[in-house]
């Protein structure tokens, strides 16, 4: 297997030492938890050989609590697998959680089960005989600096996102914007310690409002993922349009705000011909939050999987579809499908939580099992009111 | 068209002087509204000479409050109603809360939209020439006497509503009990005021949880549907059942639990050969909340339309399908397909709004518009975590 | 008694053809309900003579809703009220709604008990002997044009408010704004139906987020009563000041957002002299939600009442203390008493309902009842944090 | 210091070697937090030598979730705390959980800001000479078995809560029960799983309901104590007694359920002569939610301190008064001062989380300080609808 010099060359430097040239087998394990700390799964994976903790790169998780401003069950987890995590790789239970990318989302609502989706990746030797030359799954993470509270929802986070994404691309070895199917990005969001930090030096930031502010993080970092997967001109990107165009978007950023950090964790989901792993990947935009058409058609199209077969033997498509990676919103115009939702006007429930809920339920009517990562907060993840939604399936044994 | 004897003399005198021996004509209408209160929508049909309010038999809204103890917009729609009614119905507005069959149903949460079922019926003159003997949609309601606190959730409750569904069959000129296909009841819950009163009188309800009072509520309900309906034996029936044996169940009861009556109020929806409605209805069973399988099948089966075929062409079904409803829970034994729940651990958000939105969500994935009936709560309606759901097609014009 | 010559003429020609010149007796009547809608305490004086409806000016409800955005508590009670006065009034319902200042505050949070406070005012024939010419409560009201989306939260609301404040001074004999002690408005909120429609014709309302919308609009409305009663300089008050500079505040305004109007409602109290009304109103300020003290120092030295005796007596208090109006508010600065409190990073619960809460707990243990008047959102209604406090004393048989 | 014979025996075995013979010093340290997680503030005094951290005895945390079932806050709390005293103990985190008594009280609703007292001992040598022989603060501290889940709100839990009760006593060194003045409880709750596997077992649990199983875990705790202080007779204790018959409870008890541990934890805390800790603890019952006076009483009665005067100098009694601690509950009958409340019909927020508001709003009025230990959910402890109060002063400077 061959790579162009232009990205090669580079790629063999990123990725701590490791290089993209080299074939990557990426391993995916979809581990359920009996709550936010509850790691005995993985551990049990681990005492058994299957998981090997020092191989793992990012774990995507999602945990119980209620997806907002104050969900500690996310910071909690994270804790969680820093504290495994640290004796594996050697360091300390910070210094783990800087090593692997961890993405804690919240929010378990109506029937989702919260699971935590570990992605473990190795590179095999130059010149390890591969069975085929076909395009299999590949990862790749980068992270951006810190941001000051007044930067969140505005240009600064847009264009360093952008640049981590294409650095997480260099690392996957992937080459093409077209073979990039699911972008991740954790991002922060402005506590109500934050907003007067930012208000005391006489800075505005982009709003006061701790639960809106995780939108507009979630939107600026979807904007950098659109402007790396050259999704959106990068004339038409500007502070203004944050949370205001909503023409503009990637049909495969996912974007997760936190209360836990202070930078942008990106993990680049995508295929490359000459990997090693046994699963393949792909995507589609759910128009609305009802849109299982998109999502039958996917399966059908990509994986030659008729979801109403699967219908009578549920174990058959659940047991090879590793997993969904969905964003759901509530339509910002206030209505689905032409008619009002009252999502937006609740202010007993919020409205993230609401479409987390929908989103779960469609999608699992379709795949058969609950514990899909669905997660809330699409601005401009997908078009207004719907999502972008990856599908990984295993395909065959490694190497 | 002839009935049998043993129906029809009796039906004769059943519902305020009208007979089910003669042809009766039902009307539906779906009716979006902007408010619990706002039967503006409704008033531009009066105004069109497109509905006629005296023709009123049942109304079945679905309101956005939380659908729980405290969720005062079924009474707000209840009592715009009997405001609006009143005049033409030549009577106070209590009165005509009592003749007409009021049952608003909270919470429109996920994308559910806030909207009336209006119900009308008109007694055609015997003789009048039908097009044809087909089975078509007729209704019949009926009202059980008032509750005493602690008779609620109990073996009264379970008999009156029996009693009270076969004088609603009756009235409706429907003869067999598998020509049933939805029976809506409005049942009361216990407040903290009803629970003093039983306790006061030194009689222990059956909950003293306000919230909980409600699931015991419709229990009984349900079963009561069941009893009549033959779904379930007499002797299996009991106050330990209530709420405790899953196994009993009706697949055509809906049981909604409200603070603004006393007794139950029971809607019968079925055929009969020989009426003029332009609507057919039938039913199926969710076995879960995410059992898309089962509605499909039951729309290609009943109606001949797919529901796949109908994506290309959304308005095409939702024209034609007047509404569905529906009935949903979260599974008491705390999973879906296997896997772990956590609806039921939920201290924020109460398991019948989490269900509710994933019903919801599921149902408007599949008949493309999401001003559909979906109720929360369904003990002993369905199997444990699953439930009833009927739908209700306009077939061709009225005689 | 005379009235100078300024106020005077004018004032005779102001609330529909009644006249400040002439001696007020206002009435005010706290009556508990069971429900937003239930009135049969209100119908029970009505019944007993002792409540003339057609005296009614004014009615301060407490509803049981969540007093956000989705509270349809407060339409449901209007809805209530409007039907039982319209006949009385010789109107219809939502004519009686225009003539009374219906100002329905949702919320009973913690231990607050739902309740309408009924103002009932009477002008006495000129030339009425008094007992005495000590200042005694008097009351007016005005109410502002429409706004349009856009406006809400700006300088329109701002100004119009100010001008309606003066109006209602004018009706109820103030002559001098350090005479008003309590200044209730009720003003509109954005649903998300209002944002579309001032995005649809380009112009940015205030803030997209509907819950935010209703602090904006309180905050402007406080202000235009600040504006009125001099407290601030005009010169200070702009658009970029709303829920910015908290300096600027009034210590004697109190607004509630609600769904169900377009435009605000001013309800003026305060004393004047030759007012033949058998009541008497002061104000003071919390600086903080737990400023236990500022109202009992109010009590002590306006009304000679010590807290702290009334302890043994909760009856003599409670009985002469008709009601205390309040605002109450979670500091927006995250702390009290320099301590970090959750208030503003609570997802599920908002923090309006836990600031009502806290204060209804803190004036409870002073004035010895619960069916207290207090009200979430206290943008410039006091300092950051804090919030004003009116109590209306009955001290003595009118007339 | 001599102890009567029949204690000071067997008081030299308990608590780990350590004897209750000889003086004990106990140190008390109110510190903040910015999480559940946030230990900086631990480690700050840790690092100053300020706290010791192999003296820490208990550690009693207010946490900012919902202290209801899903209330993840406590464990996460719990887990932190576990990793940082493990090296200080030489040994595993979970170790750490079972030396020192962690009781984490989730919900800070209203003013109340998170924080966690922490309770160090250090036994003194034999005669080591003490300034006095006053009464001082002593602590002692036990734990029960575990509990299968039937037995949670019955006998099972109230008799081995008893016993350790008395353990703890004897631990800390307290002969008389009028001297202990405050014993807190940790208890589990029922989680669906738990339900589930009673069911599976065929024995129905005191409770189906997760949030309703922490009353009667918080209930039957409370009996114990109750038991064990003398303060009810045992043969008015039974299953039946549990949230049935409100004329039995403790005047000194507090109980927290919590979803991470299967056994109850005790935490005794009194006085006793010839302790050398530089605090004093008082304790009194709040007759209801509102019920200010009670406090300011013990205030002025046991320390001299008069509230009200302090109101112009907050930190010198912020500063002396350590902490209050207190538990909180809507008045089960629905009524508080003979007028209606709604916490207990209100769907959104449990009646728990409106009763911390309240009562903490209340405390925080007298103290002058936001930092409070309110636990909510107070089934037997204090009357119904009321609450113990005990209040941590410091004296002195230790020995």
């Amino acid at each position: 297997m061959s790579l162009p010099d232009r990205v090669g060359g580079e790629a063999h430097t990123a990725g701590g030492g490791a290089t993209a040239a080299r074939p990557q087998l990426v391993g995916v394990h979809r581990i359920d938890c009996r709550s936010p700390g509850d790691l005995s799964g993985v551990q049990a994976l681990i005492d058994a050989g299957t998981l090997v903790p020092a191989d793992i790169v990012a774990v995507m998780g999602k945990t119980e609590g209620n997806g907002c401003v104050n969900d500690h069950t996310r910071e909690y987890a994270s804790m969680a697998w820093s504290h495994l995590l640290a004796p594996h790789l050697g360091c300390t239970p910070s210094q783990a959680a800087q090593r692997v990318a961890l993405v804690m989302s919240g929010g378990t609502e109506g029937v989702l089960s919260p699971h935590f989706t570990v992605f473990t990746r190795r590179w095999l030797e130059d010149g390890v005989p591969l069975r085929h030359n076909a395009p299999r799954l590949v990862i790749g993470t980068a992270h951006t600096r810190d941001f000051a509270p007044h930067e969140m929802g505005r240009m600064a986070q847009i264009e360093a996102t952008s640049k981590a994404v294409r650095e997480a691309m260099l690392q996957a070895g992937i080459q093409r914007v077209q073979d990039v199917h699911f972008v991740q990005v954790k991002c922060p969001l402005l506590t109500s310690t934050k907003v007067q930090q930012a208000l005391s030096r006489d800075i505005e930031p982009v709003t006061r409002d701790t639960y809106e502010s995780m939108g507009y993080s979630r939107g600026a970092s979807a904007l950098g993922v659109a402007l790396a997967l050259e999704e959106v001109p990068a004339s038409a990107v500007s502070d203004a349009a944050v949370l205001r165009d909503w023409s503009l978007y990637s049909g495969r950023a996912s974007a997760s705000a936190g209360i836990e950090l202070d930078h942008n964790v990106v993990i680049v989901l995508g295929e490359a011909p000459g990997a090693a792993s046994p699963y393949r990947i792909a995507h589609t935009v759910m128009r609305d939050a009802v849109d299982a058409a998109s999502v039958r058609t996917l399966l059908r199209e990509c994986f030659a999987i008729d979801p109403d077969r699967e219908d009578d033997n549920d174990t058959a498509l659940s047991g090879r579809l590793v997993n969904l990676l969905a964003k759901a919103e509530a339509s910002p115009d206030g209505l689905v499908r032409g008619q009002r939702h009252t999502m937006l006007n609740d202010s007993d429930i919020n409205a993230t939580r609401h479409a987390r809920a929908v989103v779960g339920g469609v999608l699992a009517s379709i795949a058969g099992h609950t514990a899909l990562y669905v997660s809330g907060g699409a601005e401009h993840q997908g078009p207004a009111g719907g999502g972008p939604v990856a599908a990984i399936l295993h395909v065959e044994d490694a190497v």
